[in-house]
């Protein structure tokens, strides 16, 4: 059994165990850069209306504009909680929905670009539209140990995205992790004032697993999100993914998902 | 077969045919911004050294300093052209490499950013060290048809190489184009002054085959360089692509390439 507390205890080397205001089986504070103590539980409250738990996602390098315009009018129409694109589609997305929250990812999906272009891409996404970011960690220097830099190249997203009326999702790609791994990544995030983290970018080996979301909810609490992406194809996949703790979806098969 | 011709011209809408003063099949000038009349060919000229040939490559996100050292003090050893590094990781290589050329990739693998983000990428990476540049086109407005926005995106990312004593070699990624569709990156490719045009990020369904390589050395003549990439993985797989027209290779596995 993996022991969180002692992980965060190490991590972020604490001495005195002052009680977590805003939960997480680390039960400790770790003195998050954002104060979450009274926001709302974001544990789901519901499992019927699929559709407002979902990133409609259309993130393949070869989606023409027909192929986006399509995703962006499904999201209108059935209601999904946003529609998820490159960043080079934003501004033509923007062009086209009316209700749909703008999704847009960074760094995506190897993460293993410098903090400042990071930072840079998601200023131009915040400012063409987009209100949600889910940037990629960068998992080479979280293998490497170096979690300040790891924790740094969060913070500065996280910052950019709160001065411009945007959430961040943090990806950290638990198919490439090991289960510490995995607690650091998502302690990292928590501590760096990140709104979600997520399981996985969908272009990797495997996505989300039940385990994984459910670790995930445990490390960060009921006052972050946990968003479940990458293989989620049904309702059957929906539904376990928001019973393990999940409180959003990234899925390209949404239709599916809300009909079946 | 395909008209490489026809295509030229109907793409750059051209009345008068002018004889190409640098080659390809297109036989008519597409009038480059860059004139490469006087440059010399760059087939290849022998296939013995094929280190000489060789971008020693690790681009996976999970990539560990320990890792890219590795690869770095490879690179220095077998004198392979040079190491290809995500650019996250081109500072690190900087403090460890003495006569290797670095070489990065922007917008990569898919391709899917804002220009913006390209060229300050590009840039960054340029003056953290890296004198070549591996960018994907943007695929998505390639099957939009909006030739001249991919066209624009090549050039300015070409203009920061070219301000920043870098070369470009830019990704047409061939697995997801048509026949034609690669013809008309290559031109657009040519036409704003690449260096390169190159097969494959290796992140996508498949890589280099000798066909697509001996056509993307018919569209852009031998003034202009060819990197295979995307599964070139043994001696012959590099001889097949060098003998098709490449002068440039791509790979991971570039000590079983040259010691086999």
């Amino acid at each position: 059994m993996i022991n969180i507390k002692k992980i965060a205890k190490d991590l972020f080397n604490i001495k005195e165990e002052i009680p977590s205001r805003s939960g997480g089986k680390h039960e400790i504070s770790i003195e998050s850069l954002i104060d979450r103590s009274n926001y709302q539980d974001q544990l789901p409250d519901q499992f019927e209306n699929l559709e407002s738990y979902i990133d409609h996602t259309i993130l393949k390098a070869d989606a023409s504009q027909d192929d986006i315009k399509k995703i962006c009018l499904e999201a209108e129409n059935y209601q999904f909680k946003s529609v998820c694109v490159n960043p080079a589609n934003v501004k033509f997305v923007k062009s086209i929905v009316n209700s749909t929250i703008i999704c847009s990812v960074i760094g995506f999906p190897l993460g293993a670009n410098d903090t400042k272009i990071k930072v840079a891409e998601t200023l131009l996404a915040t400012e063409q539209g987009a209100k949600e970011i889910d940037m990629v960690i960068n998992v080479g220097l979280l293998k490497s140990q170096k979690f300040d830099d790891v924790f740094e190249d969060i913070r500065a997203v996280a910052q950019t995205c709160h001065e411009n009326q945007a959430i961040l999702k943090v990806i950290i790609e638990t198919c490439l992790l090991t289960e510490k791994e995995k607690v650091i990544a998502c302690l990292l995030s928590k501590k760096a004032g990140a709104d979600f983290v997520k399981t996985s970018t969908g272009f990797n080996s495997s996505g989300a697993t039940a385990k994984d979301i459910k670790l995930m909810r445990d490390v960060v609490g009921p006052k972050m999100g946990v968003k479940a992406s990458g293989g989620v194809r049904t309702k059957e996949d929906a539904l376990k993914m928001l019973k393990a703790g999940a409180n959003r979806i990234g899925a390209s098969a949404s239709i599916s998902i809300v009909e079946n």
